[in-house]
């Protein structure tokens, strides 16, 4: 049985200025008036961590790692006052807590700490005062005390663990797109906003490359049963719920990588290779393996780092781009994709198989053509399929 | 016994660029250096505090007295984390704290806390690591964990009851002038600098309008026995030194205040604008009283809240300037006082007498003549007197 309390998360863009702060005041105002207690998690203005790094840099190129969660966790504290200010200036009791004074406790792993404990006494006090509770994200505290902050998508991470641990109706991310989409609507034109997507979707969604989630936050909401709902903060509407366990059968999601890399490794150094790439800590990289050869898939950057400490065991190397597509069907799919990609002069040059997709490597210069190819000849052609999707969810 | 410990406090001005605080960071080492123990309180970079003001103006006129804290504390959290930063980067291991952190606990009073109690485990506990401690000025939290801050010259209360809890040898206050001196430098040229001066002349001087300390740092730092250096951020030397009981005979300093005003109330009204002045807060305000007439001596500023609540019991009002003579011969040297006005054509309008010092009201004109004409011809007319009252001090 869930509580009947809302967490909302706002991002640096939705109180990058003292008059979108206001309007979030009223977005937390609409949603305390349904009756729900409201939990509210704030990122920092925008700009304002990147000025703070560049203070940091300014003293030392590589900063001291605690001393830099200390200066980022002072971003937060910044934004979550404002917006408390603006809450009680309109009248609705509200009360800011930082990452430590919300009891939010990490490792000490500084810059990238991972959250082990809520206590939730101190914002449940406030709750029950019938305050709206703002908590800063990004940011916890590790057992002795000092200031930890979560790493990339800390703020998402924070609102996701508090409905957790709150037992919340409804984890909403406000950020700068109104949903979920089948496809990025800046590649593909005719991509549809989901009214509602289910969590083994969306989660590989995440993995393959959507950037409108967070893939922890994803993890964790699925994990803990969090309804999350992805709205946008300048614009009003429903946005997309993501909800339920089962993956549709049909596709879903067409993701897309840019800027990849493979990598061709002789057999007799992959071992060698593999304890070097888990050494630099390069995740999300990917093995193929042939008769002759393996190759590495992994995105440019983590190749560029892992290619100084292997140079002598590099054969070739290749720039390539991903498109994947979700969906329990998209497996048995594959050779229809390869004709469909065949005929608009694209080749596939690998197929990688996943538990709900496929995932085709292809040129880079070939991603938006092939997007398009596949995204309208496969799953969405026109507006009235969201519509039948929404009937078979919510029917 | 005295513990070979440090306390340094470097304001606004000191801390604020980032070549600055490389600055400090090296005033820093050199006092670690000596072998001692250093801890280092911050106040927020200069602009910071003002930056935040107006963010919060920006959100509400008279922002929620609990959430400007969080906001303004956000300030020292940057200045105390980048000199951490620097100081590791030369080498020296530094930890920042917070007031939370530092486990300084204030009452409730918003905007304007009192610090109600240190402990001192965590900060010694640092220094126990051969650690350079770097506290947060200015802040503290209150019993229920509320972030508050201690309004004016609060770093350098944070300072002042540190070095008292943790039985400093000595609190270096970091400023922009360069020590303690006879008069206004900017005013009386002749004016000079004190290489040590007594607590009950500095803090007559710091009642009486010197502003090269605030008040509650001289009497916090008398009561406790925690000798005072006021020294410059930006030039070498040995500055002031604030230490010793015993008032000194011979007077050591004129203070200035301008923009005071006298207001002439009806006898019958005194208890009435007594009590109205106690309910507006307006403290240092002085009662002049004649024959017919009582005068209420404050500043202007406070003065204007005033006489909206008292206006139909106000029979005059004066705008008057004040100089008072700071040494326990002052007093016998009154009529020498109005003498040397007089043949500079100032006239003394009232004179207020306290324990060690007298203090002359005059016409607001006169004030810089007055000044230099006290100062140059009855306690300091050349630099070699300086040299006479160190070896009083010192011998």
């Amino acid at each position: 049985m869930k509580r009947p309390l809302i967490v909302q998360k706002f991002g640096g863009t939705s109180v990058g200025s003292v008059e979108r702060i206001g309007n979030v005041a009223e977005q937390v105002i609409r949603a305390k008036q349904t009756g729900k207690q409201v939990v509210v998690v704030v990122s920092a203005m925008s700009g304002e961590t990147n000025r703070l790094v560049d203070l940091a840099k300014q003293v030392d190129s590589v900063p001291n790692a605690r001393e830099l969660d200390v200066l980022l966790a002072a971003g937060e504290q910044v934004s979550m006052a404002l917006l408390s200010m603006a809450l009680n200036k309109l009248g609705h009791a509200a009360v800011s807590l930082t990452g430590a004074q919300a009891q939010i406790t990490t490792n000490s792993r500084h810059n990238n700490a991972t959250i082990s404990h809520v206590d939730t006494s101190v914002i449940d006090q406030y709750l029950d005062q019938d305050k709206v509770v703002i908590v800063a994200g990004f940011q916890g505290v590790n057992e002795s005390g000092d200031i930890t902050t979560l790493g990339r998508g800390g703020s998402d991470t924070t609102a996701v663990t508090l409905a957790g641990v709150l037992n919340a109706e409804e984890c909403q991310i406000y950020t700068d797109v109104d949903g979920v989409y089948s496809c990025d609507p800046r590649v593909v034109t005719n991509a549809v906003k989901w009214p509602e997507i289910d969590f083994p979707t969306m989660h590989e969604m995440a993995r393959k490359g959507a950037k409108v989630l967070h893939l922890p936050c994803v993890s964790y909401a699925w994990q803990h049963q969090v309804p999350l709902r992805v709205l946008s903060s300048f614009e009003s509407g429903q946005g997309t719920l993501v909800v339920g366990e089962q993956a549709k059968a049909q596709v879903q999601g067409v993701a897309l990588r840019k800027q990849m890399r493979l990598l061709k490794i002789a057999k007799s150094h992959v071992d060698v290779v593999d304890k070097q790439k888990e050494m630099l800590g390069v995740d999300e990289a990917e093995w193929l393996h042939d008769e002759h050869f393996s190759q590495l898939l992994l995105k440019s950057d983590c190749s560029d780092k892992l290619k100084l400490v292997i140079e002598n065991k590099l054969v070739a190397e290749q720039d390539v781009a991903l498109i994947t597509m979700i969906g329990v069907e998209a497996i048995a799919q594959a050779s229809q994709y390869q004709q469909l990609l065949n005929h608009s002069d694209i080749s596939v040059l690998h197929f990688c198989e996943d538990k709900h997709s496929i995932t085709l490597v292809i040129e880079p210069e070939a991603i938006d053509k092939a997007a398009v190819v596949l995204h309208d000849n496969t799953i969405i052609t026109s507006g009235t399929v969201v519509e039948d999707v929404k009937q078979v969810h919510l029917g």
